[in-house]
């Protein structure tokens, strides 16, 4: 069993004194929606959540959220994951240098290196992150995270001196010609020493265009101070911002392929990886076998050796070693799936064991149910476990043989052993080893379907 | 809500004076199929009837379709459209000047830009062809559509003056190393002045090895007329040109994904775009969640904030703000879903409709019906409306709870309230309020399972 | 109907005399299963059975799988799949050349060319193969695969003379930097001549750091015998080698991919190629036509005009002409639909014959069953086939109809134009034309259902 999330956070020392401004002011009209760009999901978790985890897995001193006036729950949010993170509104936002000012006071006192991070950019990993302090330790001012997009475009440039260290940010627009030819751009994210930013955080002034302060200044001010910046390369899409729902898919594209090759690396076999799609807190043994189009909503964990067919459909299910689902399964939260159980086509499971090896094959709906080992719920079995208000509970012993197309009226308890007739509809109890049936009596009418057919055709 | 197929069209303003010639009389035989080329569909839709909507976008003065004499039923297609749609029979054809030639009784007194377009060439955009229309009105005799391939291989090559206007079009067979340089190439799309095509058609010959009349060479004449020969460049993409069932999926792919794009654009959040399937009819609202794999056929239309789940297949409904349906419905023509409504796993929705809030959760069948406001349909249930002949009608009140695996034999109403036991077979109707139970009685035989088990276990 | 396995082994003529020593000794340890790496399946099919096959089309004097002592089975495995086949056992493995020093008492008394072949490399064509051995019969002692990689890393570079011919295969520890830049590189895939094979083989020595011998020696002794060493190109698909889950999930997409264009080129329709899995064995008709999402297992074969809608899954099955399934529909083997059938959403069909014009339309288990022509099925049908023990057989007759919801208690027979009523529980057979009901008898409790109602609501 492996924690497939544990690759995304990395496996860090905490080698480096390190604490976390996180960026969420923004507005991200461009998503046009009603909930917060930040709190959009990737892997069945909102983006900023992604930012914090990866933050945390440097168990930094200080976590800090910049938010804007007009999105409060996104700090609400952020406090449910760890209260222990700080919470700074940034109104109105003039820019990323305005946003770490905000920021400050609830650094104050920390010595290290501070990482300026973006909510809306959820895949960068903390190998990266702990790169970037790791340049703060050894005695650069500045840290910035570079990349080299496909098209540069209008991108930052990042200057190198002869030594490869951090020359300049030349924005595009200001950039010659040889510049512009530059194909390692800023990124945004950066790691700055704590000492220097209190010392010149605020001598960036809003001098430009936009009238903003931006953090990128920073890179100035240390060179003028003769202090060293430097550069740490990720790859594009470690990088990649969300700002529209197109955005926003080809995050969750490379999120899962990261999830799919950590799962393959893992020892587990998928058909078709490009139609399995995981939740950030999937966890897949070895052996596993992931047939085409597969969905695993939040809360999912496969055993070894378990089989899950093509087109299952599961969320908040645990499923035991050698287990098989599907085709056509749809596990829900609460379904919990014993050694070797089967649950097959068009069935749905939804708060409920089932037991080591029983066998719920087709057709059938069971909530609210205690299936046991070994046990066998035939084709078309409904367990009938709401009446409108409240749910109630289907008990089925081990061994137990449940004819199909019943319907189980709960709360009801078939005991071990016992069968139950095809077509049945149980509201009493059924005594271990007894059978029961509940079914209307078969009657015929001669010749009646010849006439009806005769009278159909006049 | 949005009309997805707008963007195709493109927003034009009739601006210039159009006649559009669509040539369809190819025989398609890479296709391998008993169904003519032009009539099988992207997007849900004939690829004739594509390029017939896009010309139709410019309010065009004519619209000239030319057949070949083997597939009359094209020409009825084009005319069911839009029956002033000219049909013209090319038989047998002889290249496309040839095809134009029978194009002109019905172009008589026209005067404007004639757009020549190509039926298996469907991704043609409205933008593209009022640009290569307003060359047109801007003095040019004829107006090209260029490309760029990735492969420019046989493509017959735009060579252009100093000024960038179109000098010749080069045969690849015919042109030197320098002109095999060129990358721009001819997608046959083009406009030709109706004045100067009423003059100089007539003069292509069919002098060349093929003995056909090649409408590229009006271009030829116009330089000789000391007339402007201008050129248009779209992506390779919209040029498309389908001849085998490989292209076919190809250019579908390139449709699906501009309705993807566009979706997105509009506010909806795709979790993984290429497994979303649209027609070209389908109106999707805004902060609408769709799942993996989803399937729009044909006219569907997504109410605002309503989440299409995993796994759904939808055809002709229309689901109401807020509903959600899925993983694994199935909605048919004529399921028409109401604010909230909610459509669970292994359900059948068809010529039904399912109230404000109503529920209708697992695995059933809900067909020719009417299903009120908070009604709630447990797992299971079928509604019995058909008799082998004609089909009948369910009603179920506001309100009314029916119990999990019933059969509901149409015709037949429950009213209002009412309640329908769980596993009844309801051939009467229930009035509002009562209860109703249809179910065999339950027996038990002490010890029969025991003694069965061990019987078979001999 | 075609055999889509066809093009994979290519259709080639005996005109070479030719054996197949098959690689398949090595541990697969990256794969982290504790299946045997070759074993691992590409298409519903073993990739040492892909080599295998694709050795077979060229008709071989002899082939022999070389495998490790660690897995007994594989040799297994190809004795089931050709009694003929040698099997090797290289024990422990000293490399390549080393393995075929296993193989040569299979091949004694052999004249002709020897292929080297390699069960982890399954995507190897037979024209290749047959390019191969062509060399040797025109006169080389050795000819050489080669492939231009994207990243020829640390690939073995094929090092031409001014003839083409091979001049030495250098490995790239070992290359000068304009060897390095060579991007032709060494697949491991060779043909030898039996004769110096037979001659030389026994020269290749161990003296290198790994203290293994190198079949890719046999080049260099060739050259040092004036013997002349040809290369054939292949595509780098073509080698692929399987390694990893990765690389076995990159095989199996290549694999995909040729069969999905061979079914589009042989006339069918696939709505999105990319979303439709085959098996190796797979036939597909003509204006077939597949929806996006379908899964075909092992054993399918699909007749004239079918229609496969999206999300079907099959196994095992026959489908006739004309005859449509999905979407939603699991076939499993020994499903067999006739002509026009149809099998609509959430139905699964098992070991069961659906008669001509048939029809299935919704949410049933046909299992065990004989469905004649033009019956028609309701929904929710169920037939109760097994009781624990034994599986029982249902007969239902041409012209019958069931209604929706019934159980069919097997075994029964439902006689020719027999009637069965909605919800009924059959358990004696139904003579034909007769009318059968079984099920309970609807009674109606006054205004219980608003007491209930209010008494929750207290």
């Amino acid at each position: 069993m492996i924690d497939e999330f544990e690759h995304l956070k990395g496996a860090v020392m905490k080698d480096v004194n390190t604490a976390t401004v996180i960026l969420a002011a923004g507005h991200g009209t461009r998503m046009k929606s009603a909930l917060p760009k930040v709190m959009h999901q990737i892997g069945g978790r909102a983006m900023i959540a992604h930012v914090i985890d990866t933050a945390a897995s440097l168990s930094p001193d200080r976590l800090v959220v910049v938010i804007g006036d007009h999105a409060p729950q996104i700090g609400d949010f952020a406090k449910d994951i760890d209260p222990n993170i700080s919470v700074a509104v940034q109104s109105p936002p003039q820019g990323t240098g305005h946003a770490v000012m905000q920021a400050m006071p609830a650094l104050e006192g920390f010595s290290g290196a501070v990482l300026v991070l973006y909510a809306d950019t959820p895949l960068v990993t903390a190998a990266t992150l702990s790169a970037l302090a790791k340049e703060i330790e050894d005695g650069a001012a500045v840290a910035v995270l570079g990349f080299t997009p496909n098209a540069p475009g209008a991108y930052g440039r990042l200057k190198r001196d002869a030594n490869g260290a951090l020359l300049a940010i030349v924005e595009a627009k200001d950039a010659s010609e040889d510049e512009l030819a530059i194909t390692l751009c800023n990124s945004g994210v950066m790691a700055i020493d704590s000492a220097f930013l209190n010392k010149r955080l605020n001598d960036i002034d809003a001098n430009n265009a936009k009238g903003e302060y931006y953090l990128t200044d920073l890179v100035e001010l240390a060179r003028n101070d003769k202090l060293r910046c430097a550069i740490i390369e990720a790859d594009e899409t470690e990088v990649l911002g969300v700002n529209s729902r197109v955005e926003l898919a080809e995050a969750e594209t490379e999120f899962q392929n990261r999830m799919r090759q950590k799962v393959m690396e893992n020892g587990a076999t998928l058909a078709d990886p490009a139609s399995v799609y995981f939740s950030y807190d999937t966890k897949i043994g070895q052996d596993v076998t992931i047939g085409q189009n597969v969905v695993f909503g939040l809360g999912v964990t496969i055993g070894d050796n378990a089989e899950i067919k093509a087109f299952s459909h599961l969320e908040g299910a645990t499923i035991g070693e050698g287990a098989a689902i599907g085709p056509f399964a749809r596990l829900r939260p609460g379904a919990t799936l014993g050694r070797d159980a089967k649950v097959g086509n068009f069935v749905e499971i939804k708060k409920a064991q089932i037991g080591d090896g029983a066998k719920v094959s087709h057709l059938s709906y069971i909530g609210d149910a205690d299936v046991g080992a070994d046990a066998n719920i035939g084709a078309g079995t409904i367990t009938c476990n709401y009446d409108g208000y409240g749910k109630y509970k289907t008990t089925i012993g081990a061994g137990a043989f449940v004819g199909s197309n019943s319907s189980l009226v709960a709360p009801v308890t078939i005991g071990d052993g016992a069968y139950v007739g095809s077509g049945s509809v149980i509201t009493k109890d059924v005594a271990p080893d007894d059978l029961a049936v509940a079914r209307g009596r078969q009657s015929a009418i001669k010749g009646w379907a010849a006439r009806f057919r005769k009278s159909k055709q006049k």
